[in-house]
């Protein structure tokens, strides 16, 4: 967990924390979007970048591991009596991806450091979620921090290797602009919102 | 066997199986294609209907299964010497794809009537790949061949019980279409073409 908080520029604000418990219902929807997309996005990856072979075996496991997260959070709801449906994502992973350059290497590298703050964001905000749920659902958030831990190891080493070069100063752009978005005031709650206006 | 050949209109013809051996590495590279596509159009379906909860669950199982099977083509590949690169695709799916209506739910019939197409003419080919092939990627093939055939009858299921009336006409609508697609001469040899020209 060190390395994921060191690889953060910022906590989870306390004001973000605050509105969890009026809010769970519409988390754990978003929960269940956002796992949806990490799928999405590993699968895209491999779309787009069949030569390296390697990096779809990782995506390809990745993917399955945050569908079947998908279907466990799909139960939860369904346990909760809560309808899953669309809902307006946050501006949080739109706005890094509008910084990824777009040339197909360096595409590939700023995707690839883009999925590693997700994910250790996520990592970061289940383990600050687990004292605030009830017994059930902090041992799932539980499990899955220890899973977003690994895929955001998985995301930084393949961003590093395929760079063939230092990443450092690329990463620490991303660094200041997920703590942004992290930071300052957000229009509506979601698992990667700033806090509520 | 006897739903998926009684669902088809045409058998396999025996001029594509006679190209087999001459392209069996072209074969296995579209073959890991085709997992890639199903897992992928498995994950559209959950993005575009979200409403749809069991569709969702059953959609997420499906595409983490493509996935191993996506996984595993990766690794005969890989024992044969043979690189996963881009290759075109063949009409066949771009075809079906074209005769999906475009009403929102008259498209999700639809695509789960192509996708239990897709999924029947697969476990079909299989089958007769079986007798063709080497005991390694003949007894992998006989294995696929059954989940291909579980596939074709959850699409077939939804389908019907989504459509709320006789999916009858509109199915051999698109029986007339696949076999035409199947036994027409084709341009490029692939795991979904009709035989070369």
């Amino acid at each position: 967990m060190s390395k994921v908080t060191d690889f953060l520029a910022c906590p989870t604000p306390k004001a973000w924390l605050k509105s969890v418990h009026e809010n769970i219902d519409l988390l754990l929807i978003d929960h269940a979007h956002c796992e949806k997309k990490a799928a999405s996005m590993a699968i895209k990856l491999m779309f787009q970048y069949p030569e390296h072979v390697k990096l779809m075996h990782c995506m390809s496991r990745l993917a399955r591991e945050e569908l079947r997260h998908f279907e466990q959070v799909l139960v939860v709801l369904n346990t909760r009596n809560v309808t899953f449906k669309h809902q307006k994502p946050s501006r949080y992973a739109g706005e890094m991806h509008r910084m990824a350059r777009t040339s197909k290497s360096d595409r590939l590298v700023d995707l690839l450091i883009i999925g590693a703050f997700i994910e250790a964001r996520s990592c970061e905000r289940f383990s600050k979620l687990v004292p605030l749920l009830n017994n059930d659902l902090a041992q799932f958030y539980g499990r899955l921090h220890e899973a977003e831990e690994r895929h955001f190891e998985n995301y930084l080493d393949f961003a590093g290797s395929i760079a063939g070069s230092s990443i450092e100063s690329r990463v620490n752009e991303f660094a200041a602009k997920e703590a942004d978005l992290i930071q300052t005031p957000d229009t509506i709650f979601r698992f990667h919102s700033g806090p509520l206006q």
